[in-house]
């Protein structure tokens, strides 16, 4: 017998998070999680499921059927997305201006399909005009994907005109509203978004590990139009909706076991969500983003991206001249428990990445990062 | 905009989880999920990371770097074998003898390979004679998968004698371990299995939602040997183990976020494992299954598995003729607060199976569970 290590039960220390997820998370949402695990058949957990999907319609405002939470983080829902509507051979328009447009390039290419790839610098928003030239250019692409709050970089891009040019050229919409959703405006039927995801562990402050989508009825016959089969078997929609839905007897299939724990989360954080009001939460970011831009401006740091495009939740700043990015991150996690974000990708070394999250955007945050931040960087 | 649902906290019952999991839960493990969230990133959490990989380890039995927890659950996880592991048109004997044999023929063939079934019956272990026949038939196989203990049916499989043979036919042995890990032995060294996955809602005795996996070298050659990428993205364990692992640098690539809390929870019930004992847990189930067993058999019930190849933690008996199936597993969830799990598959509507796994495997448990069907099935 190989010997047991030994460890003492873990201890995290409290941190306020303002990197760019996971985020803050409310308390409600940390006890709501440890409550009892019944099991994931049990008509009490199949009824709360019930609830849960009409809030996470809610969050993302919309009638869709097949709305649900995939069993995994958010990197699991593009996936989801892709492999369920994407099929060999296939072309999609990718919009790249950061980190996770590549990555839905990279997404595409695995499925077997063909990326047109729409180029951005960092920092700046998707190019709608290039999108339109791109869509124009490519008449048998069947789909426009693109970040709507891209993490790596802090810009915004416009859904809507992306959304409508998307249904103006009959392409599917694949849209990353991993950091959009619940932290700035965001309308998934008023808009034509036909597939959609998010991440748990940013403006819904949520834990880390769920993803929850929604496919429009385009997106749902698209899946049922397909020649081939799904590639991934834990990600089949087709699959998981059987235990999500049930079928017509009412009767939940089994799929996978859910995370159980996890779905409570889920479930409290879009209650409080539901409670505040989505349009007063993005009112809070949009507040709170202010209040740290001012303070972020006064200590004479720079954003990336340009006013217009700024995301309130993700502010991305210049590391200035002659300071030190690791050891300002590590004073300011070992003195203040306050952590921020490196910058990723092409921004690495040269950006930090100040989150404004869902219950991390408030007063006592904004105040404790700009004065910790003055204080190391003095 | 759409109006928000009204939906209150959700208050779940306190059950005693007696199914096919998820088991109870420790309620340690509760709490040291509903611990403050803290980066993925963090130093703290990553040094947590460095200790949970140890007792992954232990629990396995192996010394295997390729030891890690897929942010999913066990079919995730399973499916994280196949897709990294083998190639289009690349051969896999695949042993069938419940959902989960199916299930991993499936897999293959969504992989784009070839299966290559050996059947047997529901209830029965995988027959060695039959996979050696196999063996020798497909000179050309290149894995050998099976499952260890079969969660449909209660069947354990010889293990150590199938992977010795995979070892013989220079094959890569996959195995599902999970409903095995921790509640029978299990010695991923020793025995030679190449790669291995489990759940962490069976006999861990953790939330639903992760899935702990280890790779032999000879299997991580395999996966750098590969001509074709992985096709899932958020699967492809290269990527994930830059995460896992770090660099030689020692700095940790970001991948995906962590499920952080349900690390935290897998920490801990490893952590209990590990100071109750790895050999101790299984006679702990040994013992409880035999006192449930007796228990069962004074009801008149009779078991679907022959006892040599009976699972412990996994009691598959048949519904007596004229007992309401339905009837009887809410009696005992509505009167007792006990959940039994239902028949999969082809014993649907014809077997209970009544789960010992883990924190549920006590002497408290079995006598409820005894004395509840004794007076529901009076």
């Amino acid at each position: 017998m190989l010997i047991a290590p030994y460890s003492e039960s873990f201890n995290p220390p409290r941190r306020t998070l303002m990197g760019p997820g996971p985020s803050d998370v409310y308390p409600e949402v940390l006890a709501a999680q440890a409550k009892p695990t019944i099991g994931h058949l049990d008509p009490v957990f199949v009824a709360m499921m019930d609830e849960l999907k009409a809030l996470i319609q809610y969050a993302f405002q919309t009638t869709n059927a097949m709305t649900l939470a995939v069993s995994a983080p958010g990197s699991a829902g593009m996936e989801t997305c892709f492999v369920n509507l994407v099929e060999p051979g296939e072309k999609v328009i990718v919009c790249r201006n950061g980190v996770f447009g590549e990555r839905m390039r990279q997404n595409v290419e695995r499925v077997g399909a063909i990326a047109v790839v729409v180029d951005n610098e960092w920092g700046e928003a998707v190019n709608v005009d290039a999108v339109a030239t791109a869509l124009a250019a490519n008449p048998d692409a069947k789909f426009l994907a693109f970040v709507h709050a891209e993490t790596s970089t802090g810009a915004l891009s416009d859904a809507k005109a992306l959304c409508a040019l998307a249904k103006q050229h009959d392409c599917i919409s694949i849209v990353d509203a991993v950091t959009s959703l619940g932290g700035v405006e965001l309308r998934v039927d008023e808009w034509g978004i036909d597939a959609i995801y998010s991440g748990s562990q940013k403006c819904l402050s949520c834990v880390p590990g769920l993803s929850p989508v929604s496919f429009s009825p385009a997106a749902v016959e698209k899946m049922k139009a397909r020649k081939t089969p799904v590639q991934s078997w834990f990600l089949d929609q087709t699959l998981v909706m059987g235990y999500w839905t049930g079928e017509a007897s009412g009767k939940r299939s089994y799929h996978h076991t859910a995370p159980v724990n996890a779905l409570y989360a889920l479930h409290e954080s879009l209650r409080l969500l539901s409670i505040e009001g989505l349009e007063h939460a993005w009112q809070r970011h949009a507040d709170m983003h202010q209040v740290l831009r001012h303070g972020l401006e006064a200590l004479g740091l720079k954003f990336v991206v340009t006013e217009a495009d700024r995301l309130p939740q993700l502010n991305a700043v210049y590391i200035p001249d002659g300071i030190d990015d690791a050891k300002v991150r590590k004073q300011l996690l070992e003195n203040y428990n306050l952590e921020i974000g490196a910058g990723l990708g092409a921004l690495a070394g040269k950006a930090w990445r100040i989150g404004l999250m869902g219950y991390a955007a408030r007063r006592e945050n904004v105040a404790l990062c700009l004065k910790a931040l003055e204080e190391v960087l003095a």
